[in-house]
């Protein structure tokens, strides 16, 4: 016997479970569609090199790589950003700003499975590129928004919002760059104050009296707007990044979004550069979605300045903790039973006309005897059996039976498809 | 600069070449849904093992292997029959006969680029295991002919018709097992039939009497319906077989099925064991469908006997083959214009409801003039602006300007949506 098992970390969906899945990513589709967005799909196999740069120390380590046979080392995607971002430098900088591109498809990451967190999983999301400042990041956390609206979410879901670029500044106030600052945020994101303490004591070439500060400012966590305001006033240099964040969280907050200022905030990514977001939800531990602006990405990967944001929303994890609240409806099903094997063309082409108006439709292809179908079709969810014989065949006339109420039916063939309105 | 273009031999898509593709599995899914197929998500990831069993020489020697961290021998799947029959032996066996599964996913061969065929592809299919007879399998090319019908390709494809299990009963006989005839019905479905006639001289362990027979048959190529009565009556050991062929060629053909029988049909997977089919094009070499029956396949992943029968469509072969036949419907976008920042929150819940009421929608966010916006617009393919100032919004008017028409009416907010269904 081969091993059924998906390999260790994998899953299969079946039935509903592929459903939900379906479901998420057609809403997904549909909504940033309705705001402009065009759809990129790219190969899930990239070089190495492209997560390699600019992709945060974690995703690194648990990439697959692999050689293919020419010897070139390529990596299943970890998250799909620097793909779009490769895409446009590839054939889009011709087209005028902003570009707004969307994905939807599965990334991979080598960590240890755990509770919504598979090895393979699904990500959508979108990336604008080419547009700057605090509308443009509003616009995009609405289509978010929008988006965990339409499933159902929309009343359980928080939007952290902190900007990245306050922590920035402050680390390069000290001397730290650009390049030296990824760890630093990597190890406050962990929570290892310490170790970011000691990391800071290495790398700072000037003043370090805003060290304390940093550290403040973030392990006051969540702030009201009166907060921000008194941060904006009182560290007047940051006040352009502060002022940023505010403009931002009154623009969402006006449009109804549930956001909430985190100043503890630190997403995993390295390459953010300006304000950036997570949702949330009180039921489970984990962010469902998150994203922020990166305005060096495409700079760094070598291309002209192009200011960007954009956000990814994990599909399995939304589908768990939005468990009760997004839901998947069920189209009844149509079985046709045949009393005689004479009748089965006749059988097939009316299948296709109940399908063509939208039915599930199921021909019965084992035979045997009505009593015994009736039952095993119940027990399969059908709702409706339509019986066809010889004779009704031939006075063009069909047998319906409700399998719910044990109600009965004959009407002629044209007569069906409003006989069938009526009844599902 | 990164390399910007993708990995050899795999491919991006942007916007519509993206549309086209989602467009089809997007017809797939609600073909093979209405007919009660069940979709399966499995990994693309799967133990090498899977595919070394029984997936035909060529599919072997293409396929992407590589090693885990855990040492694990992985694979990217080739093809995803063998993914959903593992589901199936996983967890799918309680369920009751027929079990009708459907997929669309990528795949992966590691085969020399060309036209139509990239690294990575995309293959939408259907299973239907634990059911057997000429009923079902005519039924599931119904199915693959209702999919090619309903995105415009009905009148341009040729469904060939085969039954493998006419060579295979003849191999059977000349005492090559099962096992052994793989090799064979490679090399016959590669042309090489003079390497064919040798493999059978080395395997052979009774009378090859019906090597020549087999040729013949083969070599004939395209049949009629006579030549296929006169076989059943001539070949009497192998007139089940033709049967079997005739009666799946006679339902499909009642169907309106443009079935073609080929006698030369060998496919070039090898766990095929009866009836086999292939969709074609006159324009173009490759086959863009193809399937078959193959009821040994789970009883050699040490399952129960379980026959089975399926399909796969080749997405993007069959997007060339389809050019000029399969269309796509492209929205008209609307593009709202603000005249001052003040009117921004306006904009953007205007913006909403005509979302929400399924027009594509976008928020300028560059400001600038409106004489350089509106030709900006019409060469993004914008057909209408709606304009937005504070005059329009203190007195609940909006400003609807025709790209196209250069006409511009200005209405009352809640007749909006009036106005754009006369105009759209």
């Amino acid at each position: 016997m081969i091993r059924t098992e998906p390999v260790r970390g994998m899953k299969d969906y079946v039935g509903i479970e592929a459903k939900e899945i379906r479901f998420l990513e057609d809403v997904f589709r549909k909504t940033v569609e309705l705001s402009n967005y065009i759809e990129v799909i790219s190969p899930i196999i990239e070089e190495f090199s492209l997560f390699a740069m600019k992709g945060g120390e974690e995703l690194r380590r648990t990439m697959y790589t692999f050689k293919d046979k020419a010897e070139r080392e390529l990596s299943l995607r970890p998250e799909i950003t620097p793909s779009i971002a490769r895409v446009f430098l590839d054939k889009l900088q011709p087209l005028p700003r902003p570009i707004k591109l969307y994905y939807i498809g599965t990334v991979y990451r080598y960590d240890e499975p755990q509770n919504g967190r598979y090895r393979e999983f699904r990500q959508a999301g979108v990336e604008v590129l080419g547009a700057e400042g605090p509308l443009v990041d509003t616009l995009v956390i609405n289509d978010l928004y929008t988006f965990f609206n339409k499933i159902g979410m929309g009343n359980i879901i928080t939007i952290k919002l902190n900007n990245i670029s306050i922590i920035r500044r402050i680390l390069e106030d000290m001397g730290i760059n650009e390049g030296e600052q990824e760890h630093i945020l990597h190890l406050i994101d962990k929570g290892l104050f310490d170790d970011a303490v000691q990391e800071i004591d290495r790398l700072a070439t000037s003043d370090k009296k805003n060290m304390e500060t940093m550290f403040e400012i973030i392990k006051a966590g969540t702030i009201s707007e009166v907060k921000l305001k008194d941060y904006i006033s009182y560290y007047k240099n940051l006040s352009q990044q502060f002022i940023y964040l505010k403009q931002v969280y009154e623009m969402s907050k006006n449009l109804g979004i549930p956001v909430k200022l985190d100043m503890s905030l630190v997403r995993g990514l390295a390459y953010y550069t300006g304000i950036i977001f997570e949702v949330k939800t009180e039921n489970v531990q984990f962010s469902i979605a998150g994203g922020g602006r990166y305005d060096r990405l495409i700079e760094i990967y070598g291309g002209p300045h192009t200011p960007a944001v954009g956000f990814a929303v994990g599909i399995e994890r939304t589908l768990i903790a939005g468990k009760g609240y997004i839901k998947i409806s069920q189209l009844p099903k149509i079985i046709i039973f045949n009393l005689t094997s004479s009748c089965l063309m006749f059988s097939i082409s009316l299948a296709g006309k109940l399908r063509e108006n939208g039915y599930i439709t199921e021909i019965d292809t084992k035979g045997g005897s009505l009593g015994k179908a009736i039952p095993s079709y119940i027990s399969q969810g059908f709702r409706l059996m339509i019986i066809i014989g010889e004779k009704e065949v031939r006075e063009g006339n069909v047998t319906v039976k409700d399998l719910d109420k044990k109600t009965q039916v004959t009407v002629a063939v044209d007569k069906l498809l409003d006989l069938l309105k009526q009844m599902l």
